[in-house]
This record gives structure tokens, sequence and C-alpha cells, in this order.
């Protein structure tokens, strides 16, 4: 909330958003509304949590911070999740994970290397990560590759899907207690702590306050937004699978994409890295259970399947970005090329 | 031999294994008494094997120790060849690498990594193992990704079949000569070095009667174990791939978990990776070929055709030990996660 | 052009095979004489290229150099596009890219490391050139991996195909200038620098003379073999596939091959890494998408989708030669499991 103008749009576009639902106009106007909404209280989510974690300590700030840092993407998936758009939500994880390994990496290494010749970072760290992100991804995809090539029948199909959702809260559990206790001053990096350590704009009470606040409206504007998905996918002619994994990922991305390019055009290259990569640990080894566990909930599981289409995007990103991470070295040619692979999946998933 | 106790469980359940095999005692109690007896018989028979290499000198002892390290493995595929369960025997090469990569490397890794908070090692030697790993894995899986993706006739099949193995073989005598003639300063670790030069508990003699005597017991047990498979797997409702994939496999490799953990728990975790990618890559590049030109000998080639499912568990647990130990460094976390990828895998082989 | 014999051998089978082809002599006669003609005449369009290259200036010559380095490969192709034989085309494009990364890298490796223990070479550049060419590799077989698991109509092939094209060309030419413009120091070897600055043997005019003569006489000979081609498959009956990815390869690439080989007997591995991974770059960035452009342009456009088969050649090709170059370290061993992999391939494709 660092602006006059971030309150107003804040203001401004969540009141269209709920006018527009409220008062029936027209689908394509409701969605353009919600999806610019969500930018703005996806952003004010993002900053009143990371003001609550540092008032909450060192170490329940970073547990919040690593929970609730895609707190809108969960959000917004779980409302598609109790809407049964289970093809949605998958492609709106693919979305997100590669939109974080491509278009938010890359984006960030051609900037900041159209600034900076050549951007180092400790490739300890940032590589650190990126090997856990490889082994978390493999994790979570194992299941549908073994079920893509076998047919298994629906009940074993549930019982997989629920016993890997299990596995990965594990491993996201020990992942907390690894980079929070046993080996926390291993991961971290200077130049982004000095950035956490900034004084926070509001007081712990009104953070608090703007916390629950914050979470409210993302979940009524997801709500609408999602109410208006199923019309406008129709009217457009646009697979559920283009909308899901760009439109929605885009959208519930725009934090993290502006904070990346931000470290990156102050030559904070490791701390993008961070991001990008910290985000889609996130999305595979905790948004993907807990929706999982939440459709069980919800009265009917959705399976852990992802199409080989999905399979294939994701692991080309991570292998792409786990090459790019692991030398510890970036320039913008490298950006460019994140770039190119990203918008070949874009034209692929837009004319699926 | 260390250990009376080890000697008494040897003779008990190599008894008690005989015994229920020739009363004919119900079929899951013979199955258990010879899966416990070829944990004994499979160590027995690599002491035996060590002692024999150390007389044998350095280079025919490192020969010895290259070829019959996984003879065990070898002599239960033979009687599964035998008796043309094909399955199972790719089953249980898939499992024995898997293990080997997963479990082991994941159980040392971890185990080490909770008693020491980060093991470092050559990385040169071990990563050099890893690459070749890769290499080697990649050339025994070809010919199948290829017989998958197009038909070919079964002729075709046997000589594609053939040949891979005849490569496969010559690779693996290329790779002796590299390691043991070659290159052999480059590749020795000075830690496990010390370790082989312990002096042996036995004669020369009694080493190599020792040698024929645990080579014996362990066709013996492994031709019994056989025999209750079928029945054992239809009993409980398993599938071949599973009792070939994780039963046998864990069986046959008892003896390189528990050196490969030791070492691990004394701060040598390089020695651990050596085990664990060494025996992964002598199955991939010896045991199977092996196999297969057995299968032609016996009268019905077995083809080199691991399934799908098989070539996934393959190249993630590849992926992923390449990826742990290129760095030369490892933590608990590491080798927690490969654990989740194994439970992960047997969860899903088990529901298959 | 540096000895007599050279010039004799490329005057003698030009000469048989124009007559072969215009006395329409026995089709296989034809084939072997223009096979041999394209050895000669490719070596001598090399050589004319990069004398021309280097009167022209640093920058004009690299792009010279970069551009026409693969020419008779391209023509070649070119060939077989207007004469509707797309399948051969992807197979050769699919053997350039295995040819350069398993035949010339592992030749080079092997008879290198059989002179040499153990060669090094700077992997700052030649693991960013491998980086990249995953990248670009990734980037070129990413519509073909979608399309082959959705069906996509006719209609949207061509628009992906042609909107990819147009994105590997746009790659391409950000990789010029990044390796000609903002990063040339960083790349450039010293070693290889020496050698480009040899005298050439040519005066300026002649070697343009001799480019454009050694343009037509590739044209020519490449469409004399392509004309045999299809006689001479059905006569031994060999697969387009195999024809395509290796006996069209192996003589279009056969100036790369030497070239490699005798830097890598000098000891300047790193120059023959540079010239496997980089003229695979260039196949994979810049001659497949110039080649669709041309089929649109001889009005029916070839899609940009591969065989399974072909996309797992290439893609363990690409696997294998990244873990290989980014060590910095190679040995004789490498070279021959390299050269391994390549007989499987072979045996396969030869067997489809």
């Amino acid at each position: 909330m660092r602006s006059k103008w971030f309150v107003a749009g804040l203001a401004l576009f969540f009141a269209l958003s709920a006018g527009s639902h409220f008062l029936h106009w027209n689908m394509t106007v409701q969605f353009a509304f919600s999806a610019i909404a969500i930018l703005f209280v996806a952003g004010f989510l993002g900053q009143a949590t990371e003001s609550v974690a540092h008032y909450a300590g060192q170490r329940l700030g970073g547990f919040l911070n690593a929970t609730f840092g895609n707190a809108a993407e969960l959000i917004i998936a779980l409302f598609l999740v109790k809407e049964g758009l289970f093809d949605m939500v998958k492609a709106s994880l693919t979305g997100a994970i590669i939109g974080n390994l491509l278009l938010v990496l890359g984006l960030s290494i051609l900037l900041g290397g159209l600034k900076y010749k050549q951007q180092r970072y400790n490739e300890e760290a940032a590589g650190h990560n990126a090997t856990l992100m490889v082994l978390a991804v493999i994790g979570l995809f194992v299941p549908a590759m073994f079920v893509t090539s076998e047919r298994f029948s629906a009940a074993k199909d549930e019982l997989l899907s629920l016993s890997v959702a299990a596995i990965l809260i594990v491993s996201y559990l020990l992942w907390l207690v690894f980079s929070m206790v046993t080996h926390k001053e291993l991961l971290r990096d200077e130049q982004s702590q000095a950035d956490h350590d900034e004084a926070p704009a509001w007081s712990r009470r009104r953070s608090i306050v703007y916390l629950l606040l914050a979470t409210a409206m993302v979940a009524l504007v997801s709500e609408w937004l999602v109410g208006t998905l199923d019309q406008f996918t129709t009217e457009f002619g646009l697979s559920e699978l283009f909308v899901g994994a760009f439109l929605i990922a885009i959208v519930g991305n725009a934090a993290e994409h502006s904070a990346a390019v931000m470290l990156a055009l102050k030559n904070k290259i490791g701390g993008a890295v961070e991001i990008a990569v910290g985000s889609s640990l996130q999305i595979a080894l905790f948004v993907a259970p807990v929706l999982i566990f939440a459709s069980a909930l919800f009265g009917k599981t959705m399976d852990i399947l992802f199409t080989p289409i999905e399979l294939t995007a994701i692991g080309v990103s991570v292998f792409i970005a786990a090459s790019v991470s692991r030398d510890g070295r970036t320039n913008w040619y490298e950006g460019a090329l994140l770039l190119m692979v990203y918008f070949i999946l874009g034209i692929a998933f837009f004319l699926v």
C-alpha cells in the first residue's frame, strides 16, 4: 500500500468488480473488471502478509510468508475446485509453474541483462532450490505418468491421488523444517535479507486487520471471477486449458512478477530466481495437494492426473530453469530464450 | 562372517528354507524363510567375494568385485529367466536400479545428514560415475523407447535386443579397462581405499572354498524362492511388477543397503554414493545383457522392452540421483526427498 | 583446397557424378558417386566460405560462417523439400543433430582421449553453448510433443509450425546479436581464434568466385543425389528414416567431422565441442525453420512434427552432450559411450 494510486486502484476496481457482478453487467465486462481487481487485491494481500510476518518474528513470519505467498492463487483455485472445474484447476497450476519459471524468470533475466552485462548470484543457495524443485515436481508428476500409461480403476486413482498428496504435504513440512530450522543460515541471502528488514508501513494491529480484509477481498473477487469464466470461455471460443494456464495464472501471479523484475533491475538477480523457483516449489508441494484434499472434502476427489500436454510444459520449464539457475550467471539471451519457450507453449495451448 | 550371530542366522535360515521347501510347508512360510535366507547367503557371498578379491591382487580383485558384486541378484534373476518369468525379471532389474538410487542413496543421505549437518565428497569421482550412469542407462533404455513407439516384428525385437545387449557388454568391458587400467588413480577414493585394505578374516584357501559354498547356497535358495513366487503372488493378489521391483529387489540388495548406510554414518558419504551408483551401473551394463544372452541359451530370448512405467521409474531415479550427486554436497532433506519419491513409486507399483 | 589430391578428387568425383547422372547409369552407382562427390564439394564450400569470411571482416565474417556453416545440408534438404520427401527431411535434421552430438563429439573425444589422458577446456564458453542448445532444441520439439499427444486439425498444424519457425528464426537472430555483438568476448576461445587467423590460400576475388562455384556444385550434386534416393532406398529395402538420419547426415556433415577430430588430436577439445554443439544449434534454430518456410513457398507447408523415435533420439543426444560438455573434462571412455549410444540408435533406426 505504498502509494495513494495503489489504494485508489484497489478501491475503484474492487467496486467495479462488485458492481458488475451484482448488477449482472455483460460477462466480458465482469471478467475484465474482476481480473484487474484480482491484481490489486492480490498485491494488497501480499503486502499485508509480509507486514504480519514482520511482527510475527523470524521463524513464524517465515512460515507465514511461505504458506500465504501463493494465497491468491490458492483461493482462486479453491473456487474452481468447488465449481468442479478440475481441468481448469490443473491448467492453472501448470500455468503458475510455467509462468514462474519461464515468464517471471525470463522477464527478470532479460530486463536485468539489458541493464547489466552479466548478473551473478550465489548459486549455492539457488542451485540448491533448483535441485529440490526438480525433485519436488518429479514427485508431483510421477503418478500422472504412471496413470497415463496404464489404466487404473477410479477407486485406485483416488487412493493414489490422496496418498501422493499426503506425501507431498509431508515433504513440504520437512522443507519448512529444513529451510527455517536446521539449515536456515545456508539458504539465507544477504541481499534479500536486507529487503525484508525494511520497517513495515503499518502497525501490528492494522497489519492483522488488513490481512483479514485482504483475504476476504481476494475470496470475493475470486468467486466473481470464477463465476464469469464459463460464459467468457465459451463466448471467445477459448479452451479451459488456455484460460487456466495463461489468463488465470498471469493474473494470480502478478505480484511475484513485479517483485522479481524489480529485484533484477537492482542487480539482485538471485532474489528474482528465489521468488520464481520458490513459488513453483510451493505450488507443487503445497497448493496442489491442498486442493486435492479440499476437493475430497467438497465430495468429489480431484485426481492428480495432469494431461500429457501439461506434463510436457512443466517438464520442459523445470528442465530449463534448472539449467539456467545452476551455473550462477545470467545474461539477456538466456532470458530471451525462456520467453521464446513461453511463447511457443502459449501458442500451442491457444491452438489446442 | 564377522560375528557368530551371522553364522548362526545363516545356518538357521538356510536350514529352515531347505526344510520348508522339501517338506512342502505352506507357500507363504516357504517364501518368508527363503527371503530371509537370501539376506544371509547374499551377505556371505559378498564377504567371500571380497576376501578372494583381496588375495587375487589389485587388478583381478577389482574385476572380481565388480563382476560378482551383484551375483546374488544375477542368480535370482537367472532362475526367473529359466522359469520364463520375463516380466518379473525386468521388474526386478528396475527395482534394483531404483532401489539403489532412491532407497539406498536416500537412506544413506538421510541418516548421514541427521548426524552431520552437511556431508561433502569428492564430486570429481562420483560425478564422473553419475554421468557414466546416465549414459549407460540411456543406452539400456533407448531400444525400449523405440520399440514402444513403433511396432517391430518379433524377429526384429530379438535382433535388436541381442545387438543392444552386445553393445552394453562391450561398454562394460571398456568401463573395466577405464576404471582399472587407464584411469584407475582418477577414480580411487582414499577413504574407501582404506576400508578395502583391511586384512581379510580368512585364509586364501578358505576364501575360495567359501566363495564356492556361498555361490551354491545362493543358487539353491534362489531356486526355492523363485519356486514360491507364483503361488505367493496369486495368494496375496500382488502384481508381478510389485513383487519383482520391491520385494525381490530389496532382498537381493540388502548387503549394499547396510554397507552404504554404514559408510554414511562414518561421514564417508562418497563411498555410499559410489556403492549405489556403481551397483546401478553394473545392473544396467552387465546383469541385464547377461540375462538376455542367458534367455537365448535357454531357448526363448527375453526382449529388452521395459514397460512405460518401468521406464518412468528408472528415468526419474537416474535424473534425481544425477542431480544430487553432481554438486558434491548432501543434507538430510535431499535424502528425505529421495525416499519420498521411492514411496510414491512404491504406492504406484503396488496399485497397478 | 590445401592439396592437389583434394582438387583431383573434387574434379574426378564431380565428373563421375555428373556422368552417371546424365548417362543414366545404374542407380546404386549414381548414388555412390554423388555421395562421394558431396563430401568433396561440401568441403570446397566450407573452405570458400571461410576464405570469404576472412576478407569480410570480423563481424560480417562471423555471420557468414554461422549462416553458411551448414550450407551443404541446407541445400540437400531444400531439394528433399522440393520433392516433398518431408519424412526424409526431418530424418536428416534428426540425423544431423545426433550425428554432431554423438558421432562427431564421440569420435573427437575418443581419439583425443586415446592420445591425451584427460582433455580439459574452458567450460564457461562451451557449457554456455550447451545450455543454449538444450533450450533451443526444447523450443524446436515442444510443438511436436504437443501435437503428438493431442490431435490438432491440419490448419492448426500449419499455423503452429509457421509460428514456431518464426520464433526460432528470431531466437537465432538474437543469438547472432548475443554472440557477435553484445557478448562476443565472453564466448571467444583463444585457441580457435588462432586457427581462424591463418591467412587464406586465395585472394579476395578468387574466394568469392570459388564460393559461387562451390555453391553451384553443391546444388547440382545434391539434386543428382536426391534424384537417386527413391530407387536406391527401395532397392536395398532401407527405410527413409535410416537413409535420411544416417547416410545423408553423415555425408552432409563430413567436413565438421574431420575438422573436429583434427582439433581433438591437437588437444583442442574445446574447439571440437564448439563445432559439434554449434552445428546442432544452427540446425535446430536456422536450418529447420528455413526449410519450413521454404516448403510453404513451394506450395505445401511441411509441419514441424517429428516422430516419437526422432524425438527420443534427439532428446537422448542432447541430454548426453549436455552432461559431457558441462564438466569441462573429457576422457576416452566418454567418447566410447557416445559412440555406443550412436550405434544403438543406428541399429534401431535400421530395423524400424
